[in-house]
């Protein structure tokens, strides 16, 4: 039986060469179409991506020629799914366009996270809001499935399990966040040597509305936000891959952080019971050492060897006597595997594994 | 009229260097005495101290010899006010020796500072519990007055205004300190480059523990903590000097991010009034860009020039709708020169324009 | 009487900061014209400027208005001389414009450096240079005089007092440059963390070409390149501001690395003589440590005040028995004040000084 | 047929780590002895090491108890052969105890390097100098054989094919060298970050010395050194792992820069013919790309999986028209891989392969 034909849109951009790098040898899918900006198309791959990973390109997407984000391009390549990774100024209209003319899309844009018929899924998190897609599906032909912003993921991951036993009134996080989050190109480097910048665009409105959707409920064919109440600060440091975050959270309920890090060591999810292939063993990894995680060291955690960096890693649980009924922890998500690409393809197994392609 | 002498104990190390740059051409002091440990004692201060500042060694201490940090050799030089940068084991032992002998102490290490009867002082901050030094003196001839903790110190000149005309009931705090708080030796670079660290031994405690008796009260010969809730969790990044924090508060009455502003800019204290020469113009500088403060960039705010890196630079200040009456802004503040050897000069001018010493 | 009023080319780029940084209070010149890409013109300096120093933007320039840069505007703001900071692909027309139109331009691009014509200076290495702007100035009205690129100059400081006393046969050099000699925009930060990039373009070439020009003769109305060979590595290191250069290289006469230290160290010239303003009390600063020059600690060497950053710093010179009479050092030169800025103000004060303005 | 046992001295330094990482699921050899300094005897692994690479410490060796470095201990855990990254200070007298007391001791250390009857081996480079060991084992009942330095190796293996097809004259090399070299705690965050150290103690003699010993020949019983002169000039950049070396050479038989990429591409030699486990498929990857190699891109080259970081990776090769017969390139070869444990497990698979062993 083939692979699924997919296609990545933006493939040349950072986020867009963690797709071709994770979804090399993938068991069910295979890539079968590139695009990336009109002064590429033509080239191939290995010719127009300035490949920045340290793992060498996989061969055979190095000969492709890319080709445009159209829909007749991207249908003629073969491809059913794409993965958009489109700069913000395109992805609106081209995501549209893709699932009006029949394919699906999974985006990690923010162009149509916050759409009332649009799901924003984390599968470990909230792989029944894939429910909506039906609704779409019957109204454009495809449809459009969105994966939140990186700072949203490991926050969303790491409360989930304690939303589910204690209830969630108030999360407060303070993020320090990795230099790729902002593209190959976008911090220089005289910015942030022996500095780091206090500040990142629309970061902690993303992070305070996503979250409440996704932990939020879908229901009767309609999303309903969550009722805790989220604030952030977000800061960027001198770190090249891997989010770190200072969370503080007040429970309904009184936990101990003991409990807490239980809760969170056993979490499962779907995506683990259904062995998909990007999924890691344990969505989250409680470490009790009394520095970590750190970003270089623990960036890359998870298991199976496909699922490395997929998985959240928490440290530092312990009682926060500020806040009524409070605890304090530190995360690390990386930004572009879990944070992009990983929970795209994550999501794209979910819809295989759903029978929904 | 000639200047008063002082002494350094611990003058080798990365705060004793910070003292010895700023005590240069001091229009008050005059450097009698440097102490390092044994290994040194005898040596000239340019063969004992591996200097780390980019600024050259001044010229005249270059040439001293160290002592030893006893009250006899202290003494012996002429010295009557010591600056203790001691490591931790020796302060407590050290730093009372000399108090007995009729010294005054003025430490920015940590061993007194919790003692009931050592006040523990910003000047702008709560120049009023130098009050307490009458008590001590009488007891042991001497006396010791403590500079809070690095992380500390821009907290709390941040959050005095706002306590004055608001009133705090809940302070969060999420540090990004810098390395030079660890000492020139304490983190390797193996362990930073490409990282942070999301833990610094006790400094959570310490925050918590020293910002309430620094807002609290001196009454009736009495210590008294204030009474808001105070939390923090504490960082290293790859910052060379310069701890940036992320405040969110809850005020007792509302207040709108411009007033807040508005009192924090304005603020000002003793320190000013009596025109020390170690106090900034303004402890407090309110900046508007979206992305400042930056440690880099704004660490040595301050003027005059003798008070480069005393101001406490403050940025977005914003509403935190997660809190009720809730605030969040980040906050700079130079960690070995406001948050050591420069606020430790600064408490000297005040025992001196008050005519205690 | 009155200072010379000047105007800066390309003053919102980070060169043109290290120029309006430079030119505040100057003693003999008065900014009169800052010129900016057409997006800019009109507004404010404070506006057009994302100002990027660590030393506040000056007071008077913030309010100026940016101008276009032709001779008309420049003329009609008063200024007579030039500095040109302009981006390559502009700067060999427009300068030209200018001096065409009778003004001074003193230019540290690239444009015009190898032109016949057109004298390649740094004073203190080659003074008698500025006698080819006679030639130049009859035929345009104005005048163009240029310096060198930033990794010419330390190593051409350097090397002069050595080939004047001992000849030199063959210089190799190895450089660490550093990042801000790209731009502010030039080296994205996840280019260089935990990273260095071996290759600057064309750098090896200039360095070669440059060096040749510069440690020749101007007689007779020609100039001349000196004999020796010249050969160059260049790579890009995480530092922020400050080029290191190994250097290896064959003198004619036989030398110990005592008679080279002392003749680096002895070294001074015209601008030394003349007390020009930028002019550093020594041109070259030899260390005796064994782990000298670093970037961060030294280079913002030299004295007066005016001058720092001006000065060469050279450590290590030892012997090297893989070349006949085989020396080897290492230096350090400030890259955007020595290197660009600096210099450039430099040969105007020399002009100045010679009478030429 | 079972697996060789082996011993790790200084188990729990960054180098040692680097052999147990590299050690597990060996084909050839198992771990059966680690030890390190008498405070962590006794202890298991896990508590005595504090890991620091970022892949998870292998089971089996975290549960190992740390003995003594003495023959009996080593011994009577049943290890034939030991790896030495011990301590320069305790190698010489320790080493020498094991090669006496029967054991085959292969050490990255510098401590025997020069002796006259121990082969300092690269088995690409220079397979037949273990023909040393012959005697060396008459003498002691075991042996030693020595590694190279870190900054040798690279060097070494990029010159071989040269030195083969047309002779070396002259070698100047520029290193910008990985703060892994100096071990986790060598170089404090303080004095790197925005900074280089233009020196290495004792580096730039190694490299000299190491390298002639290793290009020359072993003959009739005794090592003579190759004939060509050598110069260099190390420092430190702010680069995790992974050397990299300018390199400036003159070639006794003139060839282009094609001709010596095309020698170093096709360069092989006994690990490569023997298919060693260790052995990268090709010793040196020259890379045609203008700004290649890179030390966080480049540094983990080579293969099979088990070879990564022990390819030397060579670009730029391009003509020096200051030395006759010039050629200039750079390399980089990762520090503690190549350039220590992973050179020293190729040297005992080479035993094992010639029945040494």
């Amino acid at each position: 039986m083939g692979k699924i034909k997919v296609g990545i849109l933006g493939s040349t951009g950072s986020v867009g060469q963690r797709y071709v790098n994770m979804l090399r040898d993938h068991p069910w899918f295979e890539v079968a179409a590139l695009s990336a900006s009109e002064a590429s198309v033509g080239k191939k791959y290995r010719e127009a991506a300035k490949w920045v990973l340290d793992k060498e390109m996989p061969e055979g997407m190095a000969e492709m020629r890319i080709v445009r984000a159209t829909p007749t391009e991207i249908k003629g390549a073969g491809a059913e799914l794409v993965f958009s990774a489109l700069p913000s100024e395109v992805a609106k209209r081209t995501e549209m366009d893709m699932a009006e003319a029949g394919l699906f899309v999974v985006a990690d844009t923010s162009a149509h996270r916050m759409d009332p018929d649009v799901p924003l899924v984390i599968p470990e998190v909230n792989f029944g809001h894939l429910d909506a897609i039906e609704a779409q599906r019957k109204k454009l032909g495809g449809f459009i499935v969105t994966g939140p912003n990186c700072t949203t993921i490991g926050l969303a991951v790491s409360l989930k399990p304690v939303q589910a036993e204690f209830g969630l009134r108030r999360v407060l996080v303070s993020t320090m966040q990795a230099l790729s989050g902002a593209g190959f190109f976008g911090v220089p480097s005289m910015a942030i040597i022996d500095n780091l910048i206090p500040y990142i665009k629309n970061e902690e409105e993303k992070v305070a509305s996503e979250l409440l959707k996704i932990l939020g409920s879908f229901r009767g064919g309609h999303f309903e936000n969550a009722s805790m109440k989220v604030g952030a600060s977000c800061h960027r440091v001198c770190v090249l891959d891997g989010h770190t975050e200072a969370v503080f959270l007040e429970t309904e309920k009184a936990a101990t952080p003991d409990e807490v890090a239980r809760c969170m060591a056993d979490f499962a999810s779907e995506p683990q019971r259904l062995r998909l292939p990007s999924a890691p063993e344990r969505p989250i990894i409680v470490r009790d050492e009394p520095d970590r995680p750190q970003p270089r060291l623990d960036r890359l955690s998870g298991a199976p060897e496909r699922a490395k960096g997929m998985a959240t890693v928490v440290g530092r649980i312990r009682r926060e006597s500020a806040l009524d009924n409070g605890i304090k922890y530190v995360l690390l998500s990386h930004n572009t595997i879990r944070g992009a690409a990983g929970n795209a393809i994550l999501i794209a197994e979910c819809l295989k594994a759903k029978g929904i392609i």
